[in-house]
């Protein structure tokens, strides 16, 4: 049970954007730019997008975040859906482009501690052919979710088990993006 | 100098912001709904709300972000400025309210990991007064700000080392509160 009265019986993320429109319309609109339209000169699919945000929340230990996020990039990598799962164990054995790679180290470090990432690693990155927007989109990415992962947890949202509510989570992710959801 | 290339001299958010305004535009908003605004339930000050920036600030240790944020603190306190610089060295020792204080610690727990936020320690904050309003604009003002540090360090962008800087951007932020700036 969240530790204050959200007045809905919505799960994680879901449950505070409906107590609380008005930090949540620019939250949702933050995702919406990040996951979905990205930089004007991004190479980053959605799906590529989806798996750093699920990455992020893996490594800080979010399930709720982790979930839903991995069942969307898995619903936009269509036929490829092991490949999240495999990124998710350990992106070094996965089947995924050098540049992508790359990124999610840059992500992984912003998530620790975003002072450690270096011009070397950008650099790296951008060799594998990343641009500016990449990289801009992949630390906005991670630090965005090293918030949503905290005020979700922070506020003990719940958090379903059931795989099945992030399946159907992941399709209207894919399919929908991030809209603010009407109150019941 | 920055790892991209934004196209200005900004200094650190506002040079993101003025590069990318499609996600420079709902984080502003955010902002001005946590910093400003707030719940329609709070208790909290424009000068605290700025005083928990900083102090997350602080502890993610982005030079940026708190002696921006705690510019602004001072400012709004008007004429008990010392009390942001005694909060961010000891906010145990610092002429700040029982209900400040608490809500300082769960602001701590949510920015080194915020699965620790504990029932025990929201309801302390809730018997010093402390609303569902001021509990979640807490955390929520934590989370942020684990997102703005990281954004800010994760691309290296532009820090003041002359304090006459942040005065002058802790008094337009006091003022103005958060709009998105004009391109040059």
């Amino acid at each position: 049970m969240p530790y204050i009265q959200v007045n809905n019986n919505a799960p994680g993320i879901r449950s505070l954007v409906l107590y609380r429109p008005d930090t949540g319309k620019p939250l949702y609109e933050l995702a919406q730019a990040l996951l979905r339209n990205g930089s004007p000169d991004s190479t980053l699919t959605d799906a590529e997008r989806e798996l750093i945000a699920a990455y992020v929340s893996s490594r800080n230990r979010t399930d709720f975040c982790m979930n839903s996020h991995a069942a969307a990039a898995r619903y936009l990598f269509g036929g490829e859906k092991n490949v999240v799962d495999q990124t998710l164990a350990n992106p070094d054995a996965a089947p995924i482009s050098a540049k992508l790679r790359a990124l999610l180290g840059i992500a992984e470090g912003v998530a620790a501690d975003a002072r450690t990432v270096s011009a070397e690693s950008v650099e790296a990155a951008r060799a594998e052919g990343a641009t500016d927007g990449d990289i801009h989109d992949t630390v906005l990415i991670a630090a965005s979710f090293c918030m949503f992962n905290r005020y979700v947890d922070g506020l003990a949202t719940l958090t379903p088990t059931d795989p099945a509510a992030y399946e159907a989570m992941g399709e209207r992710m894919g399919t929908q993006g991030y809209v603010l959801p009407k109150p019941a």
